[in-house]
């Protein structure tokens, strides 16, 4: 796609925010229910093009360029497109994040202040070649009251192209401004956009770490996304090893490929002697492959158990497979230091019985999630209560941790007076401040 | 300052952090309180350090590398000391920002889910050479728990100096953590330090616009700062030309430096031939410079009244001064557009009577703060209630405007379980989630 075409794209979704900003909640809801109702009215061509893309891929395939698993999440059938729909209408159910009013205070007499939660602006959006990536970000961008500007992977483009087209009309059919949609393909679209920082105002990557942590090293506009999950759980020796069990096993094998998933599990040296032999058994039936510091290795080895040597590098790995580095710590403290030195800050358990412990490392440990005595795998906008999620943030700023919509969304103090000037509150005879809360009713000043 | 010297301060400070993210809040007081004692105690050292810097600084004046404005702000007296000790009292008043529970739910029976306000971990603060400026970084970055790395202007190394080392004898002496306050100098420990992603948690650097710009364009550690302040008051056709005066002349003249000052006029041409000379006779008295579009120099000369003519690169200049660019517009629409191409999104007012209009310019501009009817002047922490003001941020992620000390604190979230595991809540006979709100007290969990 030609520069030209990509700015003019940028320009109209960035006059379309400025409408879209300020458009009532109903009207947002009403585009993603007719959106979600178009999706299955419009299946046959939905089908379609997802055909074209399956053939395109399945040549790949054939060639070696890509790997099956990307044909099987490509593919669109009966049910997903089912749940794309209900995908879309249940943001809609959603409490919308726009006008929210966190502070309001009386300055002094008709001088009232209000800080109220406002949408982005534009949004870019990058995501891997999902179909059901395309209508979920979507959706949660016009809830939040932003333009979008959508840059799927390749091997969806003509799925894409379709859902794309699905959308723009039902938001247009709606009544949302025009321009508050944008597709974009390409690579070099990605490099032409992150350069126009006085256009974007936040930059939603999803994909591998690296590709997220590229973004972020080549834009000056705000991106937010997490660049990778080295969980960790730490068995104290206090631990119920009951617990202790069933929990490194849900971390490591429910969904390895997860970001919260265990990536490494830290074991006190007190306990190590019992517990590494009884998990690793366990693990091992499930498939697991272990990798051990030098006296996990002894200790296996003591009960029959061969495992690899972990090298340096598995400490600060993300391994996204059935692989699982162990490492003896001799305490507490110790499995801290090992977490903030080499964990991503994603989210870090401890099992313990010891509830001082347990608030020792709830407080020491420098990561966005920190659990006592349950699975990382809970680290997720949806069972966190967040409704949708926009994704996990391993940054300090803005959002850390699951991100639901108020990621989505800023602030903006609105200050309305009646003649009110500074030179009344400075000096001698200053008049002095009130800052007395008061509702939350801004609009109702202006009438 | 030697790279290892640096690294060897940072990595104190890094440790330090880990223990100040969990002191007592009336620790944290107790140290600024005894700090505020010890300045008015240690005052004889201060003056003869100040003096030094004095010296100093009037060599540097007389081969014309500084103006004499840098020896004001420099020197210190006993009013001056005596403000410094207040203001760092007054710090201890605020509320601690730390520990904030902002979100608590109960996701099933025995887990429960918080979301806690916590400390950064490592500020690094660079500020302009005034004496009160590094007491005031110290103790908001004391008060919100983070350790702090302090970078001050070269003219006043040492006062700096004192200043510093009374600070961290105090905090000592009230047993906050060893390290949690480091003390670089040289400009070349900048560049070191923005280097240090990987210890340093946010960047709040202080000076001018050029200044955190370069600082915004040279590091991947998340920076607190605004860049500038193109501020804008707009006087619609229905405004009340009488209030529409006195702010106008408030907001450009009562503290001309200041970046919540009125840096441009736009004024409706319906009222420009009646406003404008009015306004300006009222500037031109108290000194301004007045640059106007054509329509501006057209009407203010048939008022016998001769400007200079604006160029397009007034529109974007922060004048600082007593200059005042004016520019008729056609319409509200044209004021908006204007404002959100040229402004710089810090602070923008409109005068009207209209609410309609109000209200349309309060959701079009895209600014941090929006005004009707109120000087640009009153953006700014202490006026909108939040205590001490650690800056005015222009960024949209983490915080917009004025900013207090919640800027200096981030989230965790903190999940306590008794063994809970994601398999039991997936697939079929998934247990449901629960969702339920729930009191804050989470240490009370733990006992």
């Amino acid at each position: 796609m030609k520069n030209n075409v990509i700015f003019e794209k940028v320009k109209r979704a960035k006059e379309a925010s400025t409408l879209l900003g300020k458009i009532a909640p109903e009207a947002k809801n009403m585009a993603l229910l007719k959106a979600s109702e178009s999706i299955l009215k419009k299946k046959d061509e939905l089908m379609a093009s997802n055909k074209k893309d399956i053939a395109n891929a399945s040549l790949l395939l054939e060639k070696g360029e890509i790997t099956k698993s990307i044909i099987d999440r490509l593919k669109l059938d009966d049910a997903k497109i089912e749940e794309i729909s209900k995908m879309i209408s249940s943001v809609a159910n959603l409490k919308d994040p726009v006008g929210q009013v966190l502070y309001s205070i009386k300055m002094d007499e008709g001088l009232e202040l209000f800080k109220v939660t406002v949408p982005f602006g534009v949004i870019f959006s990058i995501f891997e070649s999902r179909p059901d990536a395309l209508p979920q970000i979507a959706s949660l961008c016009m809830k939040s009251g932003n333009s979008v500007i959508l840059k799927g992977g390749s091997e969806a483009l003509e799925s894409n192209r379709t859902l794309f087209e699905i959308l723009e009309e039902a938001f247009a059919a709606a009544g949302l401004p025009e321009g508050c949609i944008q597709l974009v393909e390409g690579r070099e679209a990605i490099t032409t956009l992150l350069k126009m920082d006085n256009m974007v105002d936040l930059v939603v990557p999803r994909g591998s770490n690296e590709f997220v942590r590229y973004i972020q090293e080549n834009t000056r506009i705000p991106v937010l996304g997490h660049s990778s999950g080295i969980c960790h759980v730490f068995v104290d020796s206090e631990a119920d090893l009951t617990k202790a069990l069933r929990i490194c096993i849900d971390a490591r094998v429910q969904y390895p490929a997860a970001c919260n998933s265990m990536k490494v599990l830290l074991v006190d040296y007190r306990i190590a002697d019992i517990f590494i032999p009884l998990l690793s058994k366990e693990l091992i039936e499930r498939g697991v492959r272990i990798k051990g510091c030098p006296t996990t290795v002894g200790i296996l080895s003591r009960s029959g158990i061969s495992v690899e040597s972990a090298g340096d590098s598995d400490w600060n790995k993300e391994y996204l497979d059935l692989t699982l580095p162990i490492r003896v710590v001799n305490s507490l403290g110790d499995a801290i230091a090992h977490i903030n030195n080499f964990g991503s800050r994603h989210t870090d358990a401890i099992i313990t019985e010891n509830m001082e412990k347990a608030k020792q490392f709830i407080q020491s440990v420098d990561s966005a999630s920190v659990f006592h005595n349950a699975s990382t795998r809970f680290s997720d906008g949806y069972r966190y209560g967040l409704g949708a999620e926009v994704g996990i943030s391993t940054n300090k700023i803005h959002a850390r941790g699951p991100v639901g919509l108020e990621g989505l969304v800023t602030t903006k103090y609105i200050l309305i007076g009646n003649g009110h000037i500074v030179s009344d509150y400075v000096g001698k005879n200053a008049k002095p401040f009130l800052h007395k809360e008061i509702d939350r009713d801004w609009e109702a000043r202006l009438k």
